[in-house]
Parts: C-alpha cells; structure tokens; sequence
C-alpha cells in the first residue's frame, strides 16, 4: 500500500467536491525524501508560500510544514508528492469565503533512471504542444497542468528523457519536468519564467550554488537560436539533480566542464533544515 | 444530501491518485436539468467529445449519455454537472497507456438568479485577470480553470452579475461563467474562441437560432473599443439563457430589441433530444 495522508490523515480519496478536482484549484510540490527527510525543504515551503500568497489560499504554512516533516519521516525514503487544495466549495468558480484549504500527501519510491542520463547526458524531445503566457501564473508549481500532460503526451520512445518547451512566442522556456540552464561564453544562463513556466527550486539551488562558486549568471529570455549556439546544456529538477543534455534535434552537445561542476555541487545536496 | 455518482454509482468520494485532481487532466459540463431530462444534451455531448478528441481521453460517450440521462432522470431537476477525468495514473506527466477515464456526475439545484437580471439588465464587473492565449486548449471546457477563479475572485460586489474578461492582447472574449454577443448596425457579433474562452452550447444554440431568424451573425476578434461602440451587448449560458448587459465601466447600454428577440428565442428550449 502506498502512504497517503488527508490533512494530517491517513486517507485514500477525498470528497468530490473539493475544488482541486474541479478547477485544479491549489498548488503541489514533488519534493525528495531521504532518510525520512525532505530535501530543499526551505526552497519548497518557500515557493509554496508564494504560491499560496498569488492565489489567495489561506494555507497555514507552519501546520504543513510539520504534518510533511512527519509524512516524510514515515515514509523514510522517495518522493513525498504534497497538494495543497482551495478546499470545498459549492459549484461555481467563486472562491468559498472562508475556506478550509486542504492538503493530500501520497508517497512514492524514488524513480529509477538510467545512470546514462546524469553521466553522458540525454536526449531532448522537441515538443510543439507551447506554454501559454500567463504572468499571474508563471512560475507557481499551481494544479492547472494540461500543457505538461499534452507535452508529454507527444513522444513514446525512452531514447527521449524529457521534452523542451517553449512559449506561445517560440522563446525556450523549460523541461516538460525539469528547468533549462545553458552555458554561454562561461555565463550561465537560465530562461525568465516571468510569462510561463514552473520556477523549479533546483533551479534556485543551482543558481545559488553558481554564485557562489563566482560562475556569473543571468536570467533572460532564450531564442530557440541561443540554445543551439550554447556551448553546454542542462536539465536540472529535485529528484535526480543535473542531467547534462546531448542532443536536440541534429544539434549534438559535449557534457561541459561548468556541467560537471555543478552536478557535483548539488549530487549531495543534503537536508537544508 | 446531494446527489453524486462515480463512474455511474452513488459516490460522494474520489481516489487521491486521479489525474484530474493532480493535473486538471480532464473536462467538464455544466447541464441544465429540467423534469428530468438534461437540456441541449446533444451540444453537451458534442463539446464534450470534442473535448477528449483534443486530449486524447478515451470516454466511452455512449455510455457516458445513457448514463447522464438515468442520472438526470434521479435528479429531477436543477443542475447536473458532469466531470471526465483521464482517470488514476502514477506520479508524473505521462498519461497512462492504457488508461481508464473516470465521470463524476454531481447534482445541485438551479440557481437563484434574480430576476432582474434578465428583464433589465446586469452590470459586469472589468476583470483584471486577462486569459492566457492557448489555441491548443481554447474553446475547451476542461479543468484548468485558475484564470477564472482568479478572475471572480476579483468582486464580491452583487451588483456585478459576472465579469468581462479579455485575452492578454486585449482582445474582448467572455464573461467569467458566460459567452458574449455584442449586436453592431443588426449584425450579430461572438468573440473568436480559436485562442482562449469556452465555447459555450449557449453560444453555440444562440448563433443557431440567429441563422434560422435570418440575423447576420459574425464570429471574430473584439475590441474593446468595439464593445463600447455596440448597440447591444448580452450574455448568455446554459443556465440562464440570455441576460443583457446593461452597463460596464461608464458605458451603459439600453435592452435591445435583438437581445429581447433572442431571449424569447431561447427561454423556452426544450430538451433537444
């Protein structure tokens, strides 16, 4: 059986009419658990925070926090997958005033992916399903995820480890599960998530952790052109850290040297709590 | 207690690992009931399947009709809302191959609009909230619906009746739960809804009976400028049929004589099947 919790319960389903069913109304993090603690927790409270703060859901953060301390400690190791829902509502889109946000945690094992991806690098599926440009929406980890599922949706074969997509206007924007980073000239570089996309805390981790190592970095728009040019390129999410990215299309990169870098600097990322 | 199924049995809960609550991975309807028979049931099943076309969930709509129609026949009257989700699936984007799509069919009663909302008028609220342009999801009623939670969240004022919503171009679209027609020099006039909005079988019955009436009608790009400009403005939807707007901003309009002929067109629907 699989752990799941409902608001600090141990519990299975959930009440047809909560409004994370209806409208996708709330938010969620996948956040990496080991040895019965999260990982990157502060960054994950933090974008949930915002998260809760851009769609007005009174969520008690510090409640959460503990129930997810005890969720991950029962769980031991994995993925502790948290969704924090608006909660109940008659139907209609009006937000119930008060409401009692609700929030769903299931475990699962840690996803086993090929050592290949992080050690010589994958291979990009170039997706045409775009993200939309949404600012009030852009960068939140919110429930409303039909583009991912379309974009994922758009290739079979394994010799693809993730999908690039880009925005309604062609700008490369991210993973279908992952953030982008390129490398150019020795400048590290990140697409804006000011219009779309989900502002992954990897993503933070890693540009901290370039500051820290004196790497320069900028935080930009990227034309599809860029990103051929670069000289290297990565994924990055939470659960397998860095993967360098070989291939798009007939455009072959080497795994860089800033690369192998930074997936050391993040490979043992302990608790951060 | 209100009437709720699952997958065609009395239900009041749902798994927790359903895409629709993980993803918004599915679709919904909104259908009038009355003495038990669902109303415009064919435009609801046609948008419907559209709908699972586009997302490439496998619902069995004949099984999912016969199974509206014994729902609608227990409710008697007032409000069937039906969701299809692409079902339960592990953590991740990918939709499971195969899948088992999943209906929830809630019943709730009629609401209490006033009345004169549809004799005088109603004033809309200018959202700030604007839509996102998706071509791939527009039209669609599916379950990613944060911009219009977002959106009523905007008023809690009664004296605004809905809200006028516009694309992040500027381009006039909808109401927050309704379509919108603007009458120009006795054309008839419907946003496109080729990049965002919810092709509502409101609007879809509306521009029917306008043809078979003999009014010219136009389905194209709004301005906001235009919308001032217009004789007329209603809303509609499958709920209330059609209310003029009487006012927005400063601007305020006079009850037109197309509106008051298309409302008595569509006050009196019968079940269409």
């Amino acid at each position: 059986m699989t752990l799941s919790w409902v608001d600090g319960q141990p519990a299975a389903g959930l009440p047809i009419h909560d409004r994370a069913l209806a409208y996708g109304d709330g938010l969620f993090e996948t956040i990496k658990v080991v040895r019965g603690r999260p990982e990157l927790f502060d960054r994950h409270l933090q974008r949930l925070t915002l998260g809760c703060e851009r769609l007005a859901i009174p969520c008690d953060i510090d409640l959460l926090s503990s129930q997810l301390r005890a969720f991950s400690a029962e769980l031991g190791g994995g993925v502790a997958k948290l969704i924090v829902s608006r909660g109940e509502g008659k139907r209609g889109y009006a937000p119930p005033i008060p409401c009692q946000p609700r929030t769903v945690m299931t475990g699962s094992p840690l996803p086993h992916y090929p050592k290949a991806h992080a050690e010589q690098g994958v291979r990009l599926f170039p997706c045409t399903t775009r993200l939309a440009e949404q600012p009030i929406l852009a960068g939140l980890k919110h429930l409303n995820r039909l583009e991912q599922v379309l974009a994922r949706a758009e290739w079979q074969d394994p010799v693809f480890a993730d999908g690039l997509m880009r925005d309604t206007s062609g700008r490369v924007i991210e993973g279908v599960f992952s953030n982008l980073f390129i490398v150019e000239s020795n400048l590290l570089v990140t697409p804006s998530l000011e219009r779309s996309g989900v502002a992954g805390v990897m993503r933070a981790e890693v540009l901290e952790q370039a500051r820290h190592a004196g790497v320069p970095t900028r935080i930009g728009d990227l034309s599809l052109e860029q990103l051929y040019h670069a000289d290297e390129v990565f994924l990055c999410n939470s659960l397998y850290g860095i993967w360098p990215v070989r291939q798009l299309d007939a455009r072959v990169w080497p795994v860089g040297a800033l690369t192998r870098k930074l997936q050391r600097l993040v490979a043992d990322l302990s608790s951060d709590t």
